[in-house]
């Protein structure tokens, strides 16, 4: 085990879906060949979900994200984002249509990212968390929801604190044998910034997944959320957000988790503030106390336009200075596996 | 000029659009991997005129068909395609989609047939005989049709002898400068088997591009139909045919006219004489005494099966034997060109 160090073979699988995923990744391709994405299969906001309903896909939305994320080319990924803007096709994604026929043709959705990957020349796999048709369930001893229907998870309003809710598959769904696979083979798992109810839970509230989380030799980090959101984690601090993930797990496993310290400007803060979204508190003496490591930095990216056409934008006003976190997590990576080699 | 004869360097062009030129196409690259396929631009039926209708682009179809035939990848033919059954999308093929998602992304037809050509690993070039907006427009002394709107050209019914009919577009067009270059560099033109007013004529009728043919020192020759078209060729013969080509071209030009003297099944014939379909007659006296070679033989493919869920496979019940028809094609070339050097 004394070969030199590399890190462009750091097998590398990164947990998520949306915006976060699709930031993390668009960066991490840089320092190594061997990523996995793992995406959740829950999704069924806009076209995604329209696309669900009228002809009984998975959901392509998040996985066209990551797949446009590792692609290497400028305009294919491109394409794959198009969004049409007028008649029948009006909000849909060509990369959905795209996955969405592939689907239909093979019956077969596991293929269908395969060829799309194909198509998008891209570097490393994309993989759904699951195969089976599936939509989150929420349950409090007071309450049960199964969210689905018109309103994306996305845009859920918890009427009880989410932290007390049992989060299930429904129906019962078993994960995909290759995300259980390279769970198990990977250096480095990474647990993107995302939603914690819409994106995150349902791939790691797997029970296959979560014991394979906790089996893995893996160095396992999670990069917490910038800000909190209205509705689902108010007030969640980063140590909240950490344990929330490893309840979802069932289990303590994180070796890091890294969060932001870095000050966003005066007019990004207003602009949160009008959707009750605030930055997620850094509860030192929690963290200092945690079984993970956790480290700060100034992480924080340019702030995005918004952009009324491209709904994937209109999610987050800041994004995570991926260059820097990828950096960051390669280096502590590099230092956790030379310790361990000591 | 005493090179060795290689028939794959033989510099082809295919004018044509629909099915007939589909079949040539599939064969054709086979021989040559010199093939431009130029496609006319005013086919307004199906999936093209809802596209079309909706998003102010280009007739993608006709050119769809042509990319699919000349690709090399079996799986991306078959995404390419694929014709959505049910849902938002039903009735449209995907190839028609990324076209259209391609020319409205970068507002450029040629741009984006191109883009999807490297998508579909295709070998050759597709080339859309104009790139404007245009619909066919048929004038008599006494009546004068715009063919657009609801119902396609192939399904039109002449009331009026098409034969006596000025063919233009309209607005006036301007031919695809590539189309142009590639008729005067072009070693063979092959003019398809499809039909005369929906697919040749839009191409053929263009000032720019008749004048081209005219001119390019190419081999031209004529497929001809297999059988006539109710209430537009009815009893049309193999040299009706060939002088309508001309007519639109504005002048003598083919060297060579194709034609098939295979009988089909008494079932195929009675499903035809349904549609007051016909085969198309040979009329030998006029042949013989035409300007350009008439070569008869056995072109008759295998009966394809109607498939209700593909309408390309709809429109004739028979094809080509285009394996057939292409080695009879390349050694009249041949012979032809050896002639020429002598």
């Amino acid at each position: 085990m004394n070969e030199p160090f590399k890190k462009e073979y750091v097998k590398t699988v990164v947990i998520g879906g949306g915006t976060g995923s699709f930031t993390v990744l668009s960066s991490l391709k840089n320092y190594t060949s061997q990523i996995v994405a793992l995406v959740n299969m829950v999704d069924d906001g806009g076209s995604t979900g329209v696309l669900r309903d009228e002809l009984g896909v998975l959901p392509p939305g998040d996985v066209r994200q990551c797949l446009v994320a590792l692609s290497d080319s400028p305009k294919l990924r491109e394409l794959f984002s198009y969004r049409f803007e007028e008649g029948t096709f009006k909000g849909h994604s060509f990369g959905n249509i795209l996955l969405t026929a592939l689907e239909k043709m093979n019956g077969n959705f596991s293929e269908a990212v395969e060829t799309a990957a194909g198509i998008l020349r891209v570097n490393g796999m994309v993989v759904p968390s699951t195969l089976d048709n599936v939509h989150l369930k929420m349950e409090w001893s007071e309450a049960s929801y199964i969210l689905h229907g018109e309103r994306a998870i996305a845009d859920e309003y918890f009427q009880n604190d989410p932290r007390k809710a049992k989060l299930s598959l429904t129906p019962d769904a078993k994960a995909n044998p290759t995300a259980i696979e390279a769970i198990m083979q990977a250096d480095l798992i990474v647990i993107a910034p995302g939603d914690l109810y819409a994106s995150l839970g349902p791939t790691l509230v797997m029970d296959d997944i979560g014991e394979a989380l906790r089996q893995s030799r893996a160095v396992k980090a999670y990069v917490c959320n910038l800000v909190t959101k209205q509705g689902q984690t108010e007030g969640f601090s980063v140590s909240d957000h950490a344990d929330e993930i490893e309840r979802f797990v069932g289990g303590e496993m994180l070796d890091y988790v890294f969060y932001n310290e870095q000050e966003p400007t005066q007019e990004v803060m207003k602009r949160y503030k009008k959707e009750n979204a605030y930055l997620v508190p850094i509860d030192k003496k929690a963290l200092s106390m945690a079984h993970y490591e956790s480290i700060g930095g100034n992480f924080l990216g340019k702030m995005v336009r918004r952009n009324k056409s491209d709904p994937l934008v209109n999610r987050s006003l800041i994004r995570h200075d991926a260059d820097t976190l990828c950096s960051v997590l390669m280096e502590i990576y590099e230092k956790h596996r030379s310790q361990l080699l000591r």
